[in-house]
This record gives structure tokens, C-alpha cells and sequence, in this order.
């Protein structure tokens, strides 16, 4: 069994990937393509990503990419082979609920923290400066979303009240919102969205990647 | 088994999930909310959806909200016991392929695609004016879109070879894009877009909603 992801060890998505691999126990090879110029090339475009994009990934040369189906794709295959970490269960209601808050993510939450990520944590990076219009409405629609989060987070350590899939997915936006971005307050003044936080930033696969690749610098 | 969906007939999420349970021949009830500001309401957010949208299902008793989730929910439960229709297969890489492309519908077809629904659909039905510049747009970007499709559709007839939930998931907006905002022209000149349009909007149960529900008019 050969993994090969390919995509940035900054890039969220491709985080996601890692902290998926290392909780399931499977070991792979990162490889980072030498500029952004070469994720449009037609070569990479054919043989990758045909949108252009990170990360994509092969395992015993079957190609896949986007994300949350190659996140889908290893937890079916691998889950249960090498650790005992559940990140779908199998019970037919449970996978629901896990499937549920995924969609939350992708339709709710990220939409306004990966604005806020972008224009303070990317844009700085590149010497640019952040657009305060869209860091400002990005942070009052995460505010309402985040308040939502907090009724759904009560009495509960996790989304679905057992660690999945789904808090997984939220890891690499919170973390620079919070650690780079200097927004931690949308978290700390909330005790549930806080102490969720708190409990899946604390995964050791996930703090192994962040010393791994230097996140926190 | 009761199964009741909470929605719109219009509206493009909910259509999705009335297909499904049409390809896998199961009966429901649609409930439609009275109005857009009964699923704004305290009790709707607390007992349907925390967010406020359509659609949401009961299931004896069993409550989900999103779309898509609700969508694995059926097929994991219900795939092959009425029908045998297959929207997710079996096999671990020919289901990786099918989420790879769900993920491409709701990262890159369906944004612009909305776009343009909205203004030149839902905006025409509450009496308002379309944005033309969110309109061209949405245009510009599906159009690139598309020239991406018709690669990966060469000697397809189906997204993955076979017709799957991720073929499913891009008729209702295409629908509207085609039949009611008048954009028929983007599909209609690529040929092998061409030829998927119409092998998955003529799927009985698709024509059987589309009659049922007065789609067309």
C-alpha cells in the first residue's frame, strides 16, 4: 500500500487529509507542488486536480481528489484496520447525523471562516492587504452561525457526541481563525462552542501535525 | 415506515430528495411551510432545522436536516429493497468516484448555477429585477465550468460511467437553468453535456416530478 497526497502542508484541505490519515494509522507521502503556476498547468490539470486545485491523492494507483471524497474513501477502506479511531460509524443513524453536521460545515461554518482565513491569515502572507469589508461581514455571519453552534453544542463534547468526521473537518479554518487570525474570542466567550474547540484541537494526530509542519510559527 | 419531508416542491433541494425516494420506491408525505417566515420561527428552528431552511425529514420519528445528508441517510438504508436502483454502488472506489463528483457539483457547478437561478428565476418570481452584473458573471464562471464537464464526460454517459447520486444532485438546477431562465445554450452546444443532460433529465421518476409538481409551467 502506497499513499500519495498531493497538495501543501498550510493548506487546509490538505490538513485534513493528513489528520484523517494519522488517526487511521496510515502512513504517506506528501508531495507539495513547487508553485501555485504548476496546479494550472494542463499537465497537472489531465493527471491531478482537472479544477486546478489541491489536494488529490493515489493509493496503489487509483486517483481521486477533492477532498471529502477522498476523506469518505479512506475511512471506508481503512477505518478499523490499523487503529480503532471511528470517524463514520457504521450504524445507519449515527453515519447520518455525522453526514448532517458535514453538510452544517460545508454550508454554514466554512463559507464565512474561510473569508475571515484568507483576508487575515493568506493575504498577509502574500504582503497584501486584507479587504476590512469582507473580514467584517465574514465575522458577523460567523458570529450567527457560531451562536447557532453553541445551542447545538449543549450538554455535548461533540457534534454528533461522539468524535467524527464532521468536528475533524473544522480543525484547520478554527485553528488559523484562532491562532493566526487573532479571532479566539468567537470561540473562548461561547462554553460550549469553547469546550468543543478545546476537545478536538486536543487530538494528538492533530497536534503532532502542527508541530510536524510548524503550524503554530 | 412514515416518511415525511418537510420542503417546498419548488425548490431545488427539496426536489432532490422527492427524486431519491422516487428511484428507490419509497412513499412520503411533503409538508410545505405556509410561508418563508414560519421556517424563521422559534419552534421550526428548534424541532427542523436550526438554520432555518428546507428540506428536513422524519423518518419514523428519526429527524434529519441537509440535503445531501438526508440523501446518504435513504440510500444507506433503503438502496435495493424496493427497486434496484443503485445511486451509491458497493464497491469502495467506484462509491469514491461518485462522492469525488458530488463534491465537484458543490464546489464548482452548483455556486455559479445558483447564481443564476436566483436572479433570473426566484428574483422574476417575487416580482424583482435580476443583478445582470451577478448574472454575467455566473455566466462567465459556469461557462468555464462546463468546458471542464465536457472533458470529463468524453465517452461517458454518466459523471462516473453510471448513472449515481452525483448525476442526481445537478438536475433540479439544471432544470431551471434550461426550461425556466432561458440558459439552455451552455448545455446544448457541448456535445457530451449535451448528451448527459438529456440521459439523466429523462429518468422517469425525474419526468414524474417534473408533471407532478407542474415543473414546466
Amino acid at each position: 500500500m502506497t499513499i500519495t497526497v498531493y497538495g501543501y502542508s498550510g493548506s487546509t484541505y490538505s490538513l485534513v487529509l493528513l489528520h484523517i490519515l494519522k488517526e487511521l494509522g496510515l502512513s504517506y507521502e506528501l508531495v507539495q507542488p513547487s508553485s501555485f503556476e504548476e496546479i494550472k498547468t494542463p499537465e497537472y490539470l489531465a493527471t491531478k486536480h482537472p479544477f486546478g486545485r489541491v489536494p488529490s491523492l493515489t493509493d496503489d494507483g487509483f486517483r481521486i481528489y477533492e477532498s471529502r471524497a477522498i476523506a469518505r474513501y479512506l475511512i471506508n477502506k481503512y477505518q478499523g484496520t490499523k487503529t480503532s479511531t471511528v470517524l463514520i460509524p457504521s450504524d445507519v443513524q449515527k453515519a447520518a447525523l455525522v453526514e448532517q453536521f458535514i453538510s452544517v460545515e460545508i454550508s454554514y461554518y466554512t463559507p464565512p471562516i474561510s473569508k475571515l482565513v484568507v483576508q487575515l491569515v493568506m493575504m498577509k502572507r502574500f504582503g497584501k492587504e486584507p479587504d476590512l469589508k469582507i473580514v467584517n461581514e465574514a465575522r458577523e455571519e460567523l458570529d450567527k452561525v457560531l451562536d447557532v453552534y453553541e445551542k447545538l453544542l449543549e450538554g455535548k463534547d461533540y457534534l454528533t457526541g461522539e468524535f467524527s468526521l464532521a468536528d475533524l473537518l473544522h480543525i484547520p479554518y478554527t485553528f488559523y481563525a484562532i491562532n493566526s487570525a487573532g479571532e479566539g474570542d468567537l470561540w473562548s466567550k461561547r462554553p460550549n462552542v469553547s469546550r468543543w474547540w478545546k476537545n478536538i484541537s486536543e487530538r494528538e494526530c492533530w497536534k503532532d501535525l502542527v508541530t510536524e509542519y510548524k503550524l503554530a510559527a
